[in-house]
């Protein structure tokens, strides 16, 4: 187990630094939000008095489905990516995502000129599918089920001599992530508001662990807590028992997003002294939250970025006269069903 | 007609000054960002790495329906109505509207404390009716190609001794609506940026003839245009002919919110020398430009309010090497409706 802030760097053959087994302190999340600045959209953290009406208390929304590839995945992937040099990782990367990571990692890709294959579930919403291509990267299938989505991205690093870019072990996904959390902190420490409580759609944990961190230093009287679906919520069993946990099944749910089998041992060690108990929500509260955000909020959720809205909707997380922050961390859902969930009111 | 400047003022029996006949100047605008402060939305100004590669240029979108009550409507309500007193005008106000300045009066007659009656189409989207009832107002309805709207509102206001809240031909909602186009100038202007080219969704001409102002004095060099459904293009009719033209239809537009019958006396005495030409989309166009949105900029666009982005997607206004504003006016429609348009794809 890795300690925290505890530090083991390598250089490759082209002499750049990079950090393969260390966690991210707070450093390196403002040297993140340097590094993504310009290329990454500073989204709006908004407040809807509707939603604020309807809980007691004041909800603010941090709104990724706005950011570039619509989702929050972008922000890792560049600050990893941005790094390489076209002209010596000829190999480019390869990662293994159930979307969002993939187009994050494609786009980051394009943008830095070097190539991308992407492993992707076979079951995964026909738009990701579309969209990592669309970036220009080769896309290779796999079943959830019987197959290794780690066993095939190592297979074609080793073969390509390419750079593995993981969804959130890696120190620069985690603090690129965590820019997001900073992005909350700055916009509301303007305006001279402390958040309460922080909910975080988590899955392998990355984007927990870079938040929780941006808080821990900037914000710590605020608590961060993990929502997961009912079913997947392997972060929260794992909060509790101290050890990472595994849900008992790989697919199966609407959040195609959150499906992650257990926490990563990266984000678990950094997160597991940093976090409040966590919340599980049903898939009927998902759809609500994503319905209630085309109503209301008018904003395409996907059903795993709609799980905090969902959690607070609910009453599952009590935000009456509290500030509560939620991520709507992703808009990547198919027409289809996102037209099944909006006729399901 | 009125010119430009001319001011009439008047005062109810509480004393309270009401400008009834007059057009508004730019520091009008500036006092109405002051009064709207706290209660409307600074909404984002997005730019979406996207859009920009398909049209070759930079577009600014202001995504105004994450503005409270779902659409801009809600700056001129306000501004309008929050200078009423609930002890002195005991009869509320009364609004006739497609929709959304329903909407809008209906949601700042509540939060000022005063009753609201609302004249609106039979036709009208549902979710536009049930969001008006749900802010506490009442609403009649009337059948668009045999009734008069004003005449309805006119009897009303009479009988409830009410105030009448025209959608438009008043400069509170004109200046109200400019605020709109303030923010994006200064948004920009922190960064540098000016505007080549300012598109307004066009219906009566308040929003348009508030942007413009807003424009015409703090970044003159940008030229403004009206957008409008081919069909009800009025305003670009009249402007050519220099004098206030009426659409031959007054219903059969997916666009809802557009279909006012000819241009508003005094937004036209406000435009006619600050515009452009102006542009008109096809239906195609229109539902093109809401998937569009839903897909690529995860916003929730209804109609009328998405032919702004329609006329830089179809090519129609050419956004190539230039900086163009566009202003996503509204998002509330209903989901068939909005379902119909994405399966269309």
């Amino acid at each position: 187990m890795l300690a925290a802030g505890s530090r083991e760097f390598a250089t490759d053959q082209a002499g750049v630094v990079l950090v393969i087994r260390a966690l991210p302190v707070f450093s390196d999340i403002e040297l993140a939000a340097r590094r993504i600045a310009g290329e990454a959209v500073v989204t709006p953290l908004l407040e809807n008095v509707k939603l604020n009406g309807l809980v007691g208390g004041r909800v603010f929304i941090k709104a990724e489905c706005l950011q570039r590839t619509g989702s929050f995945k972008f922000r890792g992937a560049w600050n990893c990516i941005s790094k390489l040099d076209p002209a010596v990782h000829t190999g480019g990367v390869v990662a293994y995502s159930s979307g969002n990571h993939a187009q994050g990692v494609a786009a980051a890709a394009q943008l830095r000129g070097v190539p991308a294959l992407i492993v992707m579930p076979e079951d995964t919403p026909e738009i990701k599918k579309a969209n990592t291509k669309a970036y220009g990267a080769e896309v290779v299938t796999y079943d959830r089920a019987t197959e290794s989505r780690e066993e095939i991205a190592n297979h074609y690093t080793a073969k390509r001599k390419a750079v593995l870019v993981p969804p959130f072990e890696h120190p620069d996904i985690i603090a690129g992530q965590g820019t997001c959390g900073l992005e909350i902190v700055n916009a509301l420490q303007g305006r001279g508001i402390v958040l309460d409580d922080m909910l975080v759609n988590c899955s392998g944990g990355g984007l927990t662990a870079g938040v929780a961190l941006a808080f821990s230093e900037k914000s710590p009287s605020t608590k961060v807590y993990t929502v997961e679906p009912e079913g997947f919520d392997d972060y929260a069993r794992s909060l509790r028992s101290g050890v990472r946990e595994k849900n008992p099944r790989s697919s199966g749910s609407i959040c195609d997003a959150l499906l992650t089998p257990q926490p990563g041992e990266m984000t678990f060690a950094m997160n597991k002294g940093r976090l409040g108990e966590g919340y599980a929500v049903s898939e009927g509260e998902v759809r609500r939250a994503v319905r209630f955000a085309f109503e209301t909020l008018k904003l395409v959720a996907e059903p795993g970025g709609a799980v905090g809205l969902a959690a607070v909707l609910s009453g599952k997380v009590d935000a009456k006269a509290r500030n509560t922050g939620i991520i709507l961390s992703g808009g990547n859902v198919d027409a289809a069903l996102f037209c099944e969930i909006l006729a399901g009111g």
